[in-house]
């Protein structure tokens, strides 16, 4: 995958920038129905899981359970986090990570084509940042540790 | 987690047993509608990506990257491959692989909740066995080449 990674028009817009782990950054959704992050690999090219190495894979399993171990934290008391990645859409490859609650919209269902995006209020915004707790150096310093993570981009 | 490990018995009704990789079973949905495989870890008690240690997360991450590269190929021609781990209903931790087709039932939203599923009959199931070219001890060898999996159940 030699492209040069550009983050999509589609996630930008949708989404802002939280923190930078070794191989993803993590974004919030602007999203006001459901607490919604996103993992964006660094990346040029990347569609599928398989697009990355076995090394990026493994690295990309261990983000994903940090990131939702923090949102589990953050939208304390949560009934359920969910994980996928769909690309049906917008292809570049990204894992949405959702914190939801018994009576949210469309529980037991999943997210995923409950109507328009209800936008995310700037205050709502800043009380999500801030229960994320999620500051870049620490996030990179914790996912640092002993994980051989050495190669990674 | 000191629970023993049990397969669902919903997880159980609706798929058949493929492979074992060194931390999942593969399994494959008795869905006529789409090619769908399942990851299960053999670990009591888990239901969030985060209840396993860093190691198996990692491992996790492989796991998910290979079985969605199995399908891809035996699903094959395949506009994308679809991942998820939502829960909702089934509490043990398992990972929904899925290969979408344009125009296929849902196409492009996700494929839960998607009315009743479409019993798989069996010449179409051993067809999708036979495609998948997953034999235990070939599965086991590709994942075990170098990976750093030492302490893995």
């Amino acid at each position: 995958m030699p492209d040069k990674f550009t983050l999509d028009e589609q996630l930008a817009a949708d989404s802002v920038f939280v923190a930078a782990l070794p191989l993803c950054d993590i974004r919030l959704m602007r999203e006001q129905r459901w607490f919604w992050l996103l993992l964006v690999p660094r990346l040029g090219g990347a569609v599928e899981f398989f697009d990355l190495t076995a090394l990026q894979q493994a690295q990309l399993g261990r983000e994903i359970g940090f990131a939702a171990k923090k949102l589990q934290q953050a939208a304390a008391p949560c009934e359920k986090i969910n994980i996928g990645a769909l690309g049906n859409n917008v292809r570049q490859l990204h894992i949405h990570i959702i914190a939801r609650q018994k009576g949210d919209a469309g529980w037991p269902g999943p997210v995923w084509g409950q109507g328009a995006r209800q936008d995310l209020p700037p205050a709502a915004e800043q009380a999500r940042l801030a229960a994320l707790q999620l500051l870049p150096a620490q996030a990179r310093a914790e996912l640092s540790a002993g994980n051989g993570q050495a190669g990674l981009p």
